[in-house]
């Protein structure tokens, strides 16, 4: 998390990464996962930078998203890594990784497929609007859920 | 957070919130606050859609946001109200409140005064790429900290 208010825990647990240690994972170790071992993960759409969802990573699903280079992440409710689009087909290529200054976000910029990142079937998540002390949906649904996730 | 596999939380908790409550702080109520209180709010900046920073939200820090026009957070370090560029004079000007599909992630655009978001003097917090298995710093230093927080 950002902020010169919160960089106490962040940068700590950063210095304290093993900079000696062999093998690939290192980087891994720089991030400063929360006490369940997670971090938020924010999905960007690289050509247009808009903002498509925000889930939770764990360290095989962040590792898993590199190496194959396809968004991965930690599902809270199943508890058990959620490729995404594995149901939808909505995939997310990866494009590049970021870390912010705490090293506690990720940020991934992915090319979505189908153009739909949302289970609503709306391009992302993000589509209500607070006007006038109202949530108001304000993005359309591109496919319905009912089509999408038909058996 | 966003997907179906993580939807059946959230969903519940919004259709729990009281539709028929009187009042003008109704929409706080469809926000689906974690154990602590308090959600991850992303603050994108409104013209060029890159991603500034992440922070964690409380009640009451959404609600003065609304209010005010200017971002506050909730730091968990400090267990107060942040009210972001309180020190560094770099504060966030809100543009657009937005809340994803299971209500448990904020979404604001902002114009970000100053044109720097991080407290390391960079535009915003996600300066570190992950290459070749290391993060390396991308994103330029605009002003030194020990400028922007010098008393």
């Amino acid at each position: 998390m950002s902020g010169k208010q919160d960089t106490a825990a962040g940068t700590g647990a950063a210095a304290a990464a093993p900079e000696t240690a062999a093998g690939a994972d290192t980087w891994l170790d720089a991030i400063t996962w929360d006490e369940r071992g997670l971090v938020p993960a924010i999905a960007q759409e690289a050509f247009t930078n808009r903002v498509l969802m925000v889930a939770w990573m764990n360290r095989a699903a962040l590792l898993e998203t590199v190496r194959t280079g396809q968004a991965v992440y930690w599902s809270r409710s199943r508890q058990r890594l959620w490729r995404k689009g594995e149901e939808s087909g909505h995939r997310q290529r990866l494009r590049e990784v970021r870390v912010d200054c705490d090293a506690d976000v990720i940020l991934l910029k992915v090319d979505q497929v189908g153009g739909i990142a949302c289970h609503t079937g709306r391009h992302n998540c993000f589509f209500r609007r607070l006007e006038d002390g109202r949530w108001v949906d304000i993005d359309p649904v591109l496919k319905p859920a009912s089509e999408i996730y038909a058996k």
